[in-house]
């Protein structure tokens, strides 16, 4: 019998009708079944003659199934067993914890170190496989990027494939590409695309779609979640025009297709608000197909660009934010939480590097501080590069290298992260301006019975004086965020004057000690 | 016939009743004609049997006056003449110019760069002094200080004379001083003050308002505008437990002396909502007598520590502004300013310093870019120092000399702001994030029908695209604000594409060439 690992995807294969539209005109769906429980999934077309179907166990032991649909005359049965999950990334999904925080399934904690390259499937192979490499060895752990193909600012390449075929499957001719010569984004109801690609939105191209599965996967098995997003408004190929019928469809197949994948993400849309052909509605449909269509419930949220969604929307488990001010933004993690009583991921607070636009020309000294600011109070965020290449090359949307120096600060910031017992901090008060994270009573089984960092931002303080009450002994930790050190001042009780390097980017890290 | 010049003081000596409390128990005024223009100011004891009266002529010509009062038994009359002022920096009175705008009575543009020291004039002579040289060679044309001594972190020692006698005008016993050890600020009905000083809050000592005196003549006679602050929070003599009827003699005191200097601006109290001791019936009682006995209306404002007073109150000519958050407050300058319809001016935004409080670690860099916001969006910012020193002489309370990297970085900001046609900038929208300052239609007689200021703030761009119009030609600068250059880029047209060094707080300035 077949065995899998809880949390991968077991998946079916079968040969089924080909004669008209497959993806449109027939249906496929599995029922999977262990005692008294049973899920039932869909399936979907994935060309040449073949229908699938995924599903992802969450419990050991044996399942059996069930494949029907009108795709194939016949009902397909079988079982499988489950194991244990024991690969080093296997934890399961993402999950809200404790309301407000983010685990892992399996308890283990999720520290999100997010970044951004949005249309790096859409990119050379050899670029794509630049970009797992530069993943590899990286510190990120979800990665946010679009099926569609991105049209902007230096994204005028057209993408490897498309999403959609011509006709009745036929691919798209390279002449009308090379033909076009215009720079532009289509909004609604303005024109038809720049080119009559003559797409037919009811059929899918599996190629598109199976390069994203090797992606998912890719990712999946180094322990990096997939942040997927379905819909964005950097369009010059009509897929913002599509209509209401190819939508939905388009939402079915991308659930049917990757719900099975533990990492994946659901974005609905990079800059919902932009997306001028949509309606709150819309975004509303799409989100009751979601939740109706993915039977593991993952993480759902939709970006914003200039308003945020309503997050308190019960289908959003996550506030996936931009920010909407250009000065403060991070610095209201701790009032978000507490507004929506969900975990807050700055998907966007800017990026490094040094190309024309303000959100996208940080100092990496900002983006760290920007970083750090969203952990302290209780949040995460989320990294990009945007530094100018000769090849137009930017790690934001096409992958590839890392020039900047944030990435390795990320590093630092996720070690200091690992460190705070529970792996959580909400906001305290800082008496001298600077913004604390506090847990105020570490349950497990630490040595501390109170944690605090206090970090200085943007100051350059010379010294900071702590007072600790009768009977209090703490050790004291001196951190450099920017140069990434740590200074261990001993033990301190009383009155202590802590010396610091009058720089930027510094922090202050108390450990009380349990008094046995 | 005495001869003094157009908005110098006019003072008149005369000796009278020395018995009682001559502070207290007599009166003086002097009324002032000039044709059908009639002025009736109070005047003032200043101690060893002399009464004074100063005046402020704001009109060239032939003036007559009396004096009269309870001092004496016998009136003084006779008469002065008001030549031109031709002095350097003799442009009469700061007023509100355009709504929003500050300029001289004379019609000369106040670019106002102020600067804080609040208890210099509290320190030794030989501080004093050197306090004034380093102003001169300054950039600022303004300085806000305390007529009260000021008890607070770095300010522990008493200052050189106290604003009160004891008794019957005797003097403090030095040796109460020493043997006080306790740091403390004396809140409202807490407790009495740390020693019992014994002051007769009836009873001016006039040796410390003769400083005063000086300080704000030698200010006035290098075209510093004195921001007088005439009540504070930092207490420990008892000056914020005085009786109403102390408080309001006090503010008539200090109208009636100083008020003849042109140079003078009203700043109710420093932090005013942390003086818990007095009500906004107070504050606004003080304000009438205010404008009952300053009969040239000099500026007047009340500065604000967690929460702005009302601005839109009609005796309130500008916004004396302190940040009330700590991430963006100076970015707000242009929203205040259409709110209150009054001039923003940022007295505190934090100084450049190395000191524990966030509001004293400011880098220079930072310090600077919260200039330019405010300057760009319309209104103006105030300097400070904290930096650390072996004697805990820190420029921006005590005075002294220089220490960081603003103060030159402000000279370079007065020359770009001298440059703007108008001397006041609009904020502008900003395609790029940019912050933009604006003269949409330069009608001073310059070469420019428009003029742009665009800065990039804490952004590093290499590059900037700029797209002109059919037919405008704009000549291009790139300025440094921080390195303090600027990069004629010459004439430009059409489509630009400037390239900038990839470092922070650039800006482009844009001037468009009027067609003959």
């Amino acid at each position: 019998m077949q065995y899998i690992e809880k949390w991968d995807v077991f998946e079916v294969a079968i040969p089924g009708k080909k004669d008209g539209n497959p993806f449109m005109d027939y249906n496929i769906r599995g029922t999977f079944q262990k005692e008294d429980k049973v899920i039932t999934v869909d399936g979907f077309y994935d060309g040449d003659g073949i229908y699938k179907v995924r599903f992802m166990p969450s419990e050991e032991g044996r399942y059996i199934y069930r494949i029907e649909g009108s795709f194939a005359e016949s009902v397909t049965e079988g079982e499988f067993l489950v194991r244990n999950a024991d690969s080093y990334h296997n934890h399961g999904c993402v999950r809200v914890f404790n309301e407000t925080q983010l685990a892992y399934e399996d308890g283990t904690p999720y520290i999100s170190i997010g970044t951004t390259c949005y249309a790096w499937v859409h990119q050379s192979m050899e670029l794509q496989e630049q970009t797992l490499e530069t993943l590899r060895s990286s510190v990120f752990n979800k990665i946010r990027f679009c099926i569609f193909p991105k049209f902007y600012d230096f994204n005028k390449r057209e993408p490897i494939t498309y999403p959609y075929m011509r006709g009745n499957g036929e691919g798209i001719d390279e002449n009308l590409v090379k033909k076009d010569e215009k720079d532009r984004i289509i909004y609604p109801g303005m024109e038809p695309p720049a080119i009559d690609f003559n797409f037919n939105y009811y059929w899918f191209n599996p190629e598109h779609f199976r390069r994203f599965d090797m992606r998912i996967r890719q990712l999946r098995d180094m322990g990096i979640e997939a942040d997927i997003i379905l819909m964005h408004p950097y369009d010059r190929w009509g897929l913002n025009m599509m209509n209401r019928e190819c939508c939905d469809a388009y939402i079915r197949y991308v659930m049917a297709r990757f719900s099975a994948y533990r990492n994946v993400w659901w974005s609905l849309a990079n800059e919902y608000d932009i997306i001028v052909t949509k309606t709150i509605g819309d975004w509303e449909r799409y989100a009751q197909i979601i939740c109706e269509k993915d039977p593991y419930h993952h993480m759902r949220s939709i970006h914003n660009c200039l308003k945020f969604y309503d997050y308190s929307k019960t289908w959003i488990t996550h506030c996936s934010m931009q920010r909407i001010d250009y000065y403060r933004h991070v610095e209201y993690t701790d009032e978000y939480i507490k507004q929506y009583k969900k975990p807050v991921v700055w998907d966007e607070i800017g990026y490094e590097g040094n190309i024309h636009v303000g959100w996208g020309n940080l100092p990496a000294q900002e983006l760290i501080r920007r970083f750090w600011e969203a952990f302290l109070r209780g949040g995460c965020a989320g990294h990009g590069e945007t530094y100018l290449d000769k090849n137009d090359i930017l790690w934001w949307s096409h992958g590839g290298i890392l020039k900047g120096e944030s990435s390795e600060r990320l590093k630092f910031l996720k070690k200091i992260w690992q460190e705070v017992p529970g792996n959580y901090l909400k906001v305290g008060k800082g008496i001298f301006d600077e913004v604390v994270g506090v847990v105020e009573s570490a349950n497990d089984g630490s040595n501390y019975s109170n944690y605090e960092i206090h970090y200085f931002g943007i100051g350059q303080p010379a010294f900071r004086m702590l007072y600790f009450s009768e009977g209090e002994e703490y050790e004291v930790d001196v951190i450099d965020t920017w140069n990434m050190t740590i200074t261990c001042m001993g033990r301190c009780k009383g009155t202590v004057k802590i010396e610091l390097p009058q720089r930027q980017y510094m922090a202050i890290r108390l450990k009380r000690i349990k008094l046995v």
